[in-house]
C-alpha cells in the first residue's frame, strides 16, 4: 500500500538518503529534524508510519517513541527506530518505549521496504476500525482509544511451535514469567490447536524438521479463526529471504537466533498489545451498536429492537406452525409512585421491576420496555396455558416482596397487571397479537389491577 | 497478505497448475470442478478470492460470477475470470457479470500474483467494516449488505488526468453517457482538485509528458482525503511493469491502450460500485451507532447522550467563564391526552412537540428527551435573560397552534410548562443547574401550568 512516511533524523544527509529510497518506491515522504517537530506532524495525523533516529540532540528517539505510544491519538502509528549500533540494549530500550521494530544503519533496502510495507498494510486493516471507534467516542461512549493505549501486553496465552526440545525450553523459560506457554512440536497439531484454542499469539520456528514453518504462518494468517492472532517467526540469520517473504504475506514480526530473552519478551508484548488494541476498538464499536437496541434505564431491550425482530420471529412461527405468545405488563399506579417518592425513586422501581422480570424469562424470550412503565415479553414456542402460567408467576413474584430502593432505606409495595395473548391462525401480523394483549391488559386494570387476564377466546 | 484462494475449473490439470503456482507463493488453495460446488464453498465463507474458469459444462463461469455478485453474502468476494481467449467480448461479459478482473490462459505469473495480492489486500481493508455492518444487521438495523449489493455503479463524478487532448476526448465521450467527467491535464492541479472536489473515481494516464503518473496514483492512495477514492491507471501495453507496481501499492485497476470503450465503462462501474459498497457499509455502522444516542420516538437526543455530554460542556463553560443555561419542559396534562385519545395519539403529540422545539433551538444546543413527556434543553453561551426569552417563545409557539395529528383529522390544544436555570459560580456539577430547573418547572406547574418560571435568584 502507498503511505505517508515520516523520516525523523537530526542529520540532513540521513534524511535525504531515506527520502530518496522511499520516494523511488512511491511512498509519500515527510521529514522532521527533531523530536518536537516529529510529534507535531504525528499529532496532526499527517503520516502513516514513523522512521525514527535514536540519537538526536534534545529529545532523543526513545523519548519521541514513548510519547507517541502513550498518546491515544498517535499510539496506533507504527514506529521503526533507526540506530547506528546494533546493540541488543538499544533494541530493548526502543522496544520498551513501544517501537514496532528496529533497523540498523547502514540500512539494508530489502529489510527496510519489507518492514515498512508490512507495517503499513497491518495499519490499513485497523484504520477503518479505529475510525469507527473514534465515532463511538464522539457519541459519548467513553474513550476506547485511551483504554486501548493503556494495555500492558502481559498475561497472555502463547503457542510455541518448535520441534527441538532444547530450543522450546529456552523460549518457555524466557516467556514463562509473564505468559502461559504451550509448546507443540507437530505443525499440523499446532494448526488444530490454534483453531480450537484461545491463544493470543503464536511463535513459529522456521526450522522445523519435515515441514516449512512459513507454510504454517501463512495458514494461520489466512484462516478465519486464527487471522486476528499475531504470528512471530523465529529464524536463522541466513534465512532473511524467507523472513521477508513472511512479512510480505502478513506475519507480524520475527526474531533471529540466537534469541535474546529480553528482546523476545519485548516483541511478544508489543504484538499482544497491538492485538488487544484492535480487540478493544472492536469491542467499543460493538458496544455502542448494542446500546442502540437497549433501554438505557432498565437494561431491557428497547421498542426499536422489539419492532425490528418481532416480524421475523412471528413469520418463522407461522412457517413452522409453532406457537408464540405475548405478555403486556404495566406497573399499577406507577404515577402515584412518581408523585409520592419522586422521579428518581420511580426510575429505581422500574430498574428493580426489570431485574425481577429477567429472572423469570429465558434467553430466547424478547423482553422489551415498551413505554414508560410498560414492558412487552414475547415468548417463542409458548402455548397459551404456559404463557398464562409465566405471567401469573411474574405477577405473584412482584407482589410477594416489596421493592427495596434507595439503598434499602425505602420499601415500596408494587403490583403489576398483565395481559396475555398468543398467535392465532387468522393473525396476519404480530400487531394483531399485541393488540389482544393490550386489550387483555386493559381488562386486568379495570377488573381491579394486580391480575393476569388472557385474551378473549 | 496470505489468503484462501478458490480455483474453479472443470479440467484437473488446470486446477493442479494454478494450485502449484499459488501454493508456492504461500496462498491457501481450495478447488472446485464445477459451478455449484464453487458456489457452495463461497456461501460457507471458506475463501477470500475466486479464480474462475469461463468455459465449464453445466453452469459456466459467467453465471457463477453473476450469482456470487448478486448474493449479499458473497458479493464482496473478488472474482478473477480465467479465459482461454483474449476476446474483448469475453472480458465484457465477465465484467458485466461483476468480475473484478480477467486473466488470459496461458497465465502470466507476474500478472496473476500482482492481481491476486492487490485484490486480497483491498478486501482485507473492507473485511473489518463488513463484519461490523453484519452486526448492525443482527441488531435489526435493516440489511446494509442487500442495499450495498443493489448498487449500480452509474451516475458518478470522474476525474480524468490526461494531457493529450485527443486521448482525453475519447475517454470523455466513452464515459459521458453515464458519468460527469472532469478532465485535468496538469497532475499537480489534479491532486488539488481530487483533494477538494467530490470525485467518485480517478482515471490516471501513466504517459503524462513531464510527470510520472504513477506518482500521482501513489499520492491519491496515501492522502487521507483521497484514500477512499478508487484509482484506475491507463497504460501502454509495454508498461506492464509499472502497472504491476501500481497494483502492488494499492491502485485498484488498469486499462491498456488502445482503450476499449465498453471495457472502460465496465471497469469504472465495477470500481464505483465497490466504493459505494464500502460507503454503504460504513454508513450502516455509523447509523446504528448514532441510534444509540437518539430517542426512537421523537428523534431528539436521548438521556444517555445528555448524560455523557453535559459534563464536558459544563466543564468547558466553567474553564472559559462562559454562561450556560438549562430549560426543563413538561407537556401539561399529558396523561389526559393519552387517556382521552390513546397512546398512539400521545406519541404523535410528542413527535410534533419535538418538531416544534427543534425549530426554536440552535445546532449547538442539546435537546434531549429526558423522560416520558419531559424534554431538557441545554443552551451553551446563553445568559439567564436570553434563556428565559427562548423558553417564553417555545411556550408561546406551543400554545399558539393546536397540534394537528392523525393526518390532520384531529387537532389537540397543548400547553407546556418550562423551568429555566443557569450556571452559577458555586455550582460544582451540571446536576446543580438541572435541579434548579426542575424546581422551577415544579413551581410553573403549581402556579397553573402553561408558564415559564425561572430558578430563584
Ligand atoms: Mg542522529
Ligand atoms: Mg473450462
Amino acid at each position: 500500500m502507498s503511505a505517508r512516511i515520516l523520516i525523523v533524523d537530526d542529520l540532513f544527509p540521513n534524511v535525504k538518503l531515506l527520502e530518496t529510497k522511499l520516494t523511488m518506491e512511491y511512498f509519500d515522504v515527510l521529514a522532521a529534524m527533531n523530536g518536537p517537530d516529529a510529534l507535531a506532524i504525528c499529532a496532526k495525523g499527517l503520516c502513516d508510519l514513523v522512521l525514527l533516529d535514536v540519537m538526536m540532540p534534545g529529545m532523543d528517539g526513545f523519548e519521541v517513541c514513548r510519547r507517541l505510544k502513550n498518546d491515544p491519538n498517535t499510539a496506533h502509528l507504527p514506529v521503526v527506530m533507526v540506530t547506528a549500533l546494533d546493540q541488543p540494549s538499544d533494541r530493548l530500550r526502543g522496544l520498551d518505549a513501544g517501537a514496532d521494530d528496529f533497523l540498523t544503519k547502514p540500512i539494508d533496502d530489502i529489510a527496510l521496504f519489507a518492514r515498512v510495507r508490512s507495517l503499513v498494510r497491518l495499519k490499513a486493516v485497523t484504520d477503518e476500525l479505529r475510525c469507527r471507534a473514534l465515532a463511538s467516542r464522539d457519541f459519548g461512549m467513553g474513550d476506547p482509544l485511551a483504554l486501548a493505549t493503556a494495555e500492558t501486553g502481559l498475561n497472555a496465552s502463547l503457542l510455541v511451535v518448535e520441534d527441538r526440545a532444547s530450543a522450546a525450553d529456552r523460549l518457555s523459560s524466557a516467556l514463562g514469567q509473564h505468559y502461559a506457554v504451550t509448546v507443540e512440536a507437530d505443525p499440523h497439531k499446532a494448526l488444530v490447536l490454534a483453531t480450537d484454542g484461545a491463544f493470543d499469539l503464536a511463535l513459529v520456528s522456521l526450522d522445523l524438521q519435515d515441514f516449512d514453518g512459513l507454510r504454517l504462518c501463512s495458514q494461520l494468517r489466512s484462516l478465519d479463526r486464527t487471522r486476528a492472532m499475531p504470528v512471530v517467526m523465529i529464524a536463522e540469520p541466513h534465512d532473511k529471504a524467507r523472513v521477508v517473504r513472511g512479512l510480505d504475506f502478513g506475519v507480524h514480526d520475527y526474531l533471529m537466533r540466537p534469541v535474546d530473552r529480553n528482546e523476545l519478551v519485548a516483541r511478544v508484548r508489543t504484538q499482544v498489545r497491538r492485538r488487544r488494541f484492535s480487540d478493544t476498538l472492536r469491542g467499543a464499536v460493538q458496544a455502542s451498536m448494542e446500546l442502540a437496541i437497549m433501554d438505557g434505564l432498565t437494561g431491557l431491550h428497547n421498542r426499536r429492537y422489539l419492532d425490528s425482530h418481532l416480524g421475523a420471529l412471528f413469520e418463522e412461527a407461522v412457517q413452522r406452525g409453532r406457537p408464540v405468545a405475548a405478555l403486556m405488563l404495566d406497573i399499577d399506579r406507577f404515577k402515584a409512585i412518581n408523585d409520592t417518592w419522586g422521579h428518581e425513586a420511580g426510575d429505581e422501581v422500574l430498574r428493580a421491576f426489570a431485574d425481577r422480570i429477567r429472572t423469570h424469562t429465558r434467553g430466547i424470550d424478547i423482553v422489551s420496555r415498551y413505554g414508560g412503565e410498560e414492558v412487552v415479553i414475547i415468548l417463542p414456542d409458548a402455548e397459551a396455558t404456559e404463557a398464562h402460567a409465566i405471567a401469573e408467576r411474574i405477577r405473584e413474584r412482584v407482589e410477594a416482596l416489596p421493592f427495596a430502593i434507595q439503598r434499602d432505606t425505602l420499601k415500596i409495595a408494587v403490583t403489576v397487571s398483565i395481559g396475555v395473548s398468543w398467535r392465532r391462525p387468522e393473525d396476519t401480523s404480530p400487531g394483531d397479537m399485541l393488540k389482544r394483549a393490550d386489550r387483555a391488559l386493559y381488562r386486568a386494570k379495570h377488573a381491579g389491577r394486580n391480575r393476569v387476564e388472557a385474551a378473549a377466546a
